[in-house]
């Protein structure tokens, strides 16, 4: 059974539309006003980065490496954020986040000041199944001979 | 050669006290006002996380794990932030922030509004110093038995 702590909200529920699960992981589809915004939540309640093992970073980092890959493919953002806050809801969970120069906040980053009102930006249709389409194929390709165990 | 680009400040320069230099990155201690906020920059000009090679990404998430562990080793801050954004200066760099719940704009980002004037908040003696042989000995010691090469 996984470490959880009450009144977490990334231990009680999945914190967004979840596109993506592993034995370790899932990545949800957010309704935060940037279109894109996912985020990928470790399922045990991990408060810093440095609490994984090396094997669980690597394996979270290339889970981020994947929603951001796929992020630029379907959205071909101008930038794309990443970031482990935690101050608020200290349960381990990377911010992917798809920036566009006509957003409400670039070069801010999404927590500073408004710049303006932002481009009306729709996803396209059908875009949290695109996404877990991509991301599922990503994820279950071999990994590359770095990440090969030794056999 | 490596790659580089005209006017690019993480080109030209170091952007911040360097305490830890290889082959790849490097880490340096910056001035911010967010006492030990550190930064891992990637030495050649990328703009995002997936312009890495999955192995230069493991390494430089092993960097960025080594200066947050050092730094939480040094300072014991009540929570660490780390992000890669690079809306204005995009050339691939990690903040690796020391956050302390008494500080300027807990629990908001540092790029966020600010909530109180902020402690005073001193580094230790040779900070600098510390954080470089800290970094150095975590960073020299055997790859943990997944990174290691097939021999």
């Amino acid at each position: 059974m996984k470490h959880s702590v009450p009144d977490c909200p990334f231990c009680s529920g999945d914190g967004g539309h979840a596109v993506y699960r592993d034995a370790r992981c899932r990545v949800v589809l957010t309704d935060e006003p940037f279109p894109g915004f996912c985020r990928v939540i470790w399922d045990e309640h991990a408060t810093e980065f440095t609490d994984l093992t090396v094997a669980d970073r690597q394996h979270c980092i290339e889970v981020i490496a994947a929603t951001e890959t796929t992020l630029r493919t379907l959205l071909t953002p101008d930038k794309v954020n990443l970031a482990s806050l935690g101050n608020i809801t200290p349960h381990l969970h990377w911010h992917v986040i798809p920036r566009f120069a006509d957003d409400s906040h670039f070069p801010q980053s999404v927590w500073g000041a408004r710049q303006r009102p932002g481009a009306a930006r729709m996803l396209p249709p059908r875009f949290a199944e695109s996404l877990e389409a991509h991301l599922v194929k990503a994820l279950s390709t071999p990994p590359a001979p770095a990440e090969r165990k030794i056999s």
